[in-house]
């Protein structure tokens, strides 16, 4: 018998819910059918996760670095890094990075639509942003809709400044200024400020801009800075846990954070980080990684953006969609999975909260737990109990018979 | 009514476990017949203990000294120094000391058997060392079998050394080498060098190990130091919690923490450390050493023993022996009576691993919980729910009514 065995970690983003009273009180992974995790569940052991503590409430970034036994509190320096690296841009340490929404300004210069009419793609409008010029040198890219990241780098910088995203419209965008009185974040403040003019000019004038306008679409001339960040390299997957790793997802952030801690990123055709993906491609290319790699996390975007439309038939039927898409897992040796939430986002709430999250592990030498069903109260019975999001890899390694330990 | 009760807590090392295919899926707990125990359960409340932390897998020392309450983060300054205590060397802050294994080296300098063919017992070759000529004043001690401790004493030494075991037979011991550049760790990689050539010298022609040799067994000829440490006194039980305190074990390790912490070692006849031990005569003393004493542990170390051989027959079978040894407890009035395991050791892995282990605990005010049976999955159902080591003493404290309270 191999003593090793590797780790497959499934992450529904925002899987967790609450009552639901149309699903008469369930949740929609309650009430969703769900024939491959309840039998994984039957032959596995279920629990919950506080994955920032009791009732914290997670962000995307700082709840997926704790699942991967990274503590915020030490490694989370903002979004715009792992944003900006996940859309692949190459940093240095201490270069200052952003997530960038490609934005409508209207004529008296007021934000007509955040999302710039939630454009398709913005690449071309990013090349054309090359052209501005900065006193530091930057990098600029589009990745999904009307998302992207900028990257200000070299010295003399800081992330210590404001946004110019009021999260409001039919207001002027705030101008953005320093929050401590350094030379370095006074001329960040400056920079960024600058920058965001000469990018509305450009982007005004861009053909892309003015068809969409000929079409009644919204032009996206604008830039929305948020979640500023200063890079710092992580230790790595393999420094911490000795494993070769790699995650699939369709999703900037992940594939950043993947980056930052030293993990291959695998691309799937049909990925899209939405409600849209191609579950199955993943699935399968998840699978076959774990041939390859140690620990392959695989990480399905969907469940929580329709939390966040408030759609709880939609996240129901997402669900048993991943539950097919997961048939595949029944034949894999060796290995042991386990699947959760990186947080709840409640369909009533519209927004992440801080429910607990249900967690299933399968695998041998687990302690079967008499629970039969996934769902969030049943996994409150399981034998796994309430851990926290830091618990979850040493309990993984543990499994895995990968743990170093603590003393003699 | 006395308010306060005497806490007596017994700890089965490496008593969790691992389903088990021969057993039905069940561990060597859940698949022993355990009448005493489960009464004890039925009439108290059981729950999971992560003695390090979730998934962390411990050492021998480090979970012994959280399950007392010790956070080893503080107060763990390697194994050394409590082996060397349990063996009765007396030590001083800064001394640093090891534990030894007396092994066998062959006709080429290479190590031939780790354990000197698990030779009975070491005392009087031990006694022989003495006369090797240091720079600084030493002892050293056999324990049980090829076992033992070393102590040097005095200023300018250090721990920061690194091992002469490579842990392989069939080649060279390792050259001991200081680990930072200072010159106490540089000495005392010289000093320990040069002490473990006089020995084996002294060893080789020692008369036990010349009938050894002519009786076809390994001799004992060389000396392995590991788990090097300086020694600093802790904190006592009387001081901490204010209870006079005891403890029975067959194991040095456990003696030396006792003793590291101020509580009385209680020697029990046929206490071996090991599977053989006399269990009976072990549960009689530590029900007298009550009377005397207002918290007992028993630690029983053949559960360990024969998780690491692999043998859940082995192992089930010593559970049903320690249950029936237990008998004893039904009549123990106004004590709170614990048990569980430091660690897990696993039969399919043969060595410590990070699952949880079960706890039992009994008697007055205890909230009884509706478990009826001591296992692993039963206890994940208890009323105690999971809790961590360092949670242990506290719970027990205030169940003996002897809490003190944290603000007014």
């Amino acid at each position: 018998m191999k003593e090793e065995q590797k780790i497959f970690l499934i992450i529904l983003d925002g899987l967790g819910d609450r009552p639901i009273d149309s699903f008469t009180g369930q949740t929609p992974l309650e009430a969703a059918r769900t024939p491959v995790l309840n039998l994984l569940a039957e032959k596995g052991t279920l629990g919950l996760i506080d994955v920032e503590g009791v009732g914290v409430r997670p962000g995307s970034d700082t709840s997926y670095l704790s699942l991967l036994g990274y503590d915020p509190k030490e490694y989370y320096f903002g979004r715009g890094p792992f944003e900006a690296l996940g859309a692949g841009i190459n940093m240095n340490p201490g270069d200052v990075a952003f997530r960038v929404n490609f934005a409508t300004l209207d004529k008296k210069g007021k934000v007509a639509d955040r999302r710039a009419g939630r454009i398709e793609k913005c690449n071309e409008l990013a090349k054309a942003l090359e052209k501005i010029k900065s006193e530091v040198k930057f990098s600029i890219k589009a990745t999904r809709e009307h998302r992207g990241a900028l990257v200000f780098k070299g010295k003399g910088i800081s992330p210590n400044i404001t946004t110019n995203d009021s999260k409001n419209t039919g207001v002027k965008p705030l101008e953005i200024k320093p929050t401590d009185e350094t030379p370095e974040a006074k001329n960040t403040a400056s920079i960024a400020n600058d920058f965001l003019s000469q990018a509305n000019k450009l982007l005004d004038k861009h053909p892309e801009n003015k068809k969409r306008q000929k079409n009644k679409l919204q032009p996206a001339n604008y830039l929305l800075l948020r979640g500023a960040g200063s890079y710092h390299p992580l230790p790595s997957i393999k420094e911490r846990y000795g494993l070769t790793s790699a995650t699939i997802a369709g999703d900037s952030l992940y594939k950043g954070i993947a980056i930052a801690t030293g993990m291959d990123v695998v691309e799937v055709r049909g990925a899209t980080g939405a409600g849209d993906t191609n579950l199955l491609a993943k699935t399968l290319t998840a699978k076959n990684t774990l041939l390859t790699h140690d620990f392959v996390v695989l990480h399905i975007k969907g469940t929580d953006d329709f939390g966040h439309d408030g759609d709880a038939m939609g996240k129901k039927a997402f669900i048993e969609r991943v539950d097919a898409a997961l048939t595949e897992l029944a034949n894999i040796d060796n290995t042991i999975i386990a699947l959760t939430g990186d947080h709840s986002t409640p369909c009533a709430l519209k927004n992440h909260s801080g429910d607990a999250v249900p967690l299933l592990i399968n695998g041998r030498g687990v302690r079967v737990d008499s629970i039969q069903k996934f769902g969030e109260r049943d996994a409150a019975k399981g034998g796994m109990g309430r851990i926290r999001g830091l618990d979850l890899m040493p309990e993984l390694l543990n499994l895995a018979g990968r743990a170093k330990m603590y003393g003699t």
